[in-house]
């Protein structure tokens, strides 16, 4: 019996892996991959049989059940398997399902922190999330819902957070500003949209809510996070004291 | 002129900072450190003077000031700097001031994510944050307030979100929960309580917040994110599947 490695591979940038995943990636005899891991970080493996079980939003259910079976199948013949998710496995990434499943079959398995979209999205702005005297909560969500759930299911927590970030969310922004004004959220409530942070096509676009319930985004290229909050109202001021002069280079 | 590296540490083990932090505490000419920052992470940082201007929660306005002199100071006169922060520095961090101060100085600047403290203890815990049909939303917050804002300015998020990570909470776990209880959180409510995450004193308590509310802690160690939510609930079934065999290996 093999042991099973639930790996974070952070948010892009495959120089946002963690030393401890990349070490483990280095001796794994196994990688099962999300889609969206970066081809450099894969390469990383070099000893291992590569797994794509990517899997887009939408078909769902099936696809994880053959995840699960992938995943006991390789721990039954390999001794060391890692888990590859996007971001970090334990925030939006159904790692549970892969955790029970495996203690079912009692198979060893450790966890590997990895860095999420949202703080890259931070680190793309420049703007921290939280900010003293403006914003003590960050919530993170996603206006995603399972069959049984309610579509708005996401709304007290974003009503409740100083600085909300959401995953997943750029397909609906535009129903998202216009729940969120309808809920109480002022309409010039700045929001910012961060695509493929931490890559080359990275994109950020500094808005407000009532510009994104007016008309539908264009549909982005890659993953994009959305946040919401008076933090990102400095921004301008910050901007107008030149810090575009601080490009990042990634 | 040089340019500073506001570069997240990670949540305490050393292995799991960034490559890309790993390569610029190598190639620094000065490190501006917080106080937890790991010895063997600061030993990255073989080329570079360190300057430790850590400071706990508590003594913050004036050497707040004192460390974005600092950053001024050794920008001016280093060609990399870089400003390492406990966790990820968009988090809980004072990254906005540090920022600020280097934009007004026209101080070319750069923000490196890390692995965030909450996804250190759910890894920990190999309990996911979010899981489909209990939690979909996740709240991030501190109770520690400044001087001019209102005591419970966390409550409103608390309540909302599914899942809830308490930051520099343990001190004040027992007031905590009674406020969150008295605000209409279940008094069964799961908690967990993690210390010092992913180092070798690690501790992890799984109680409710019933318990917590009817005794103090005794004062920890190390530093430790408090939890709260449904998700933690499984644990205890998963725990009867015998996932204590999972062991983690640090």
């Amino acid at each position: 019996m093999g042991k099973v490695y639930l790996v974070g591979a952070g948010p892009g940038a495959p120089d946002l892996l963690t030393l401890r995943a990349a070490r483990l990636l280095e001796v794994a005899d196994v990688v099962l991959h999300d889609a969206l891991v970066h081809p450099d970080t894969l390469a990383l493996a070099k000893r291992a049989r590569l797994v794509d079980v990517g899997k887009r939003y939408g078909k769902v259910s099936t696809e994880q059940r053959f995840i699960n079976r992938a995943l006991l199948e390789a721990a039954r013949t390999h001794a060391v398997v890692v888990r590859l998710k996007g971001g970090d496995p334990m925030l939006f990434g159904r790692a549970q399902e892969e955790l029970e499943a495996l203690a079912h079959a009692g198979i060893e398995c450790e966890v590997v922190p990895g860095v999420t979209a949202a703080l890259a999205a931070a680190a793309a702005t420049r703007v921290s999330l939280t900010r003293r005297g403006i914003a003590r909560t960050v919530a993170f969500l996603t206006p995603r819902v399972g069959r049984d759930e309610a579509a708005s299911a996401w709304l007290p927590a974003a009503m409740g957070a100083d600085t909300v970030v959401l995953y997943m969310a750029a397909g609906a922004a535009q129903s998202i500003a216009a729940a969120l004004i309808a809920a109480g959220k002022p309409a010039d409530l700045p929001a910012v949209l961060v695509e493929s942070a931490t890559l080359p096509g990275e994109q950020r676009l500094f808005t407000t809510l009532a510009a994104l319930a007016a008309e539908a985004l264009p549909r982005a290229q890659g993953p994009v996070v959305m946040a919401l909050g008076e933090v990102f109202r400095d921004r301008a001021a910050v901007d107008a004291l030149s810090l575009e002069r601080c490009q990042r280079a990634i």
